[in-house]
């Protein structure tokens, strides 16, 4: 939330595309779409420029990212800062042994499930999702990356949405995020 | 299949990172596994770089990549040469209006959605996904972007199962891969 990333051009950009839907995926859910922040090429760069030159040169060696949109976002951050990718995925997905997290979100219960050996003990790991609500899915997946002993640096999200308190959530790990939807 | 790229020191590095794992998701099935090249951050930009040094120069405005894990691999792709990135996704997952393709994949039933008006009519495009085994998802894919009138230019994996003759479904239209597996 710093001044910095408020007076930064490209974040109004980014906030004109992403698209909210109303009453989805149930009644009074206003959806934030990012599917419409992908289909400009330049606002989907500045979003991951952004994040890059936040990340770049803080010794952070893995991004995991959340199934499904987490995928879309972390990979590209990954590569530009030298770091592997983890995916964190819902359950029976991943191929080898895993950690498994139950939590609950903002409509209904889920799972996300690590692979083990994925992330050594004392890795600096940063956590990547579109959208941060109620933080439940971002807790589940600080907590994966914790019982692999890795210190969770931040969490990223080109989404807030504040009113929902999902900060408070983040066991006092720092959030960073692009835009807030009210 | 160019010689150019069989002779490319940086398949070699590719294909030793990933992980076969048996007997997974169902007995028989030989799964192989992408999430151990992710873990190797230069095996990793070496598969985005080879899809990129291909793709570049070449006019496409459409990376779609499907769920998930073609989400991994299609955004990089995307970033690099400038095209918007479209999300295939399973059904209900995407907020607006769709269009829809069912399809028999190597183990059951499935369905691909794509958001209307994601796509415009002319736009040259490419369909990334991790793997093709029998070539349904793929197909199914392609009929997507051919009903919102694209022009499908390729389909581009990091994995090919030749014995399963997936590419024999492709309709005619060229697909790259980096590696085969027997």
């Amino acid at each position: 939330m710093s001044a910095s990333r408020d007076d930064d051009p490209r974040i109004h950009g980014i906030k004109s595309k992403i698209r909210v839907v109303p009453n989805f995926p149930k009644p009074d859910i206003m959806f934030q779409d990012i599917t419409t922040l992908l289909l400009d090429p330049e606002a989907f760069k500045d979003t991951i420029d952004l994040f890059v030159e936040r990340y770049r040169g803080k010794n952070i060696s893995v991004v995991a990212g959340i199934e499904a949109r987490g995928f879309i976002f972390g990979p590209p951050i990954a590569l530009a800062i030298g770091a592997k990718f983890v995916p964190l995925r819902k359950p029976k997905k991943l191929p080898g042994d895993v950690i498994r997290e139950e939590y609950v979100l903002e409509y209904g219960r889920d799972c996300l499930e690590m692979h083990l050996g994925a992330v050594k003990p004392g890795e600096r790991a940063l956590v990547v999702d579109d959208l941060i609500a109620t933080g439940g899915t971002l807790c589940a997946a600080m907590n994966l990356l914790e019982r692999a002993e890795a210190e969770v640096v931040e969490c990223a999200c080109v989404i807030e949405l504040p009113d929902l308190k999902g900060r408070e959530r983040l066991k006092g790990k720092p959030l960073y995020v692009l835009v807030e939807s009210h």
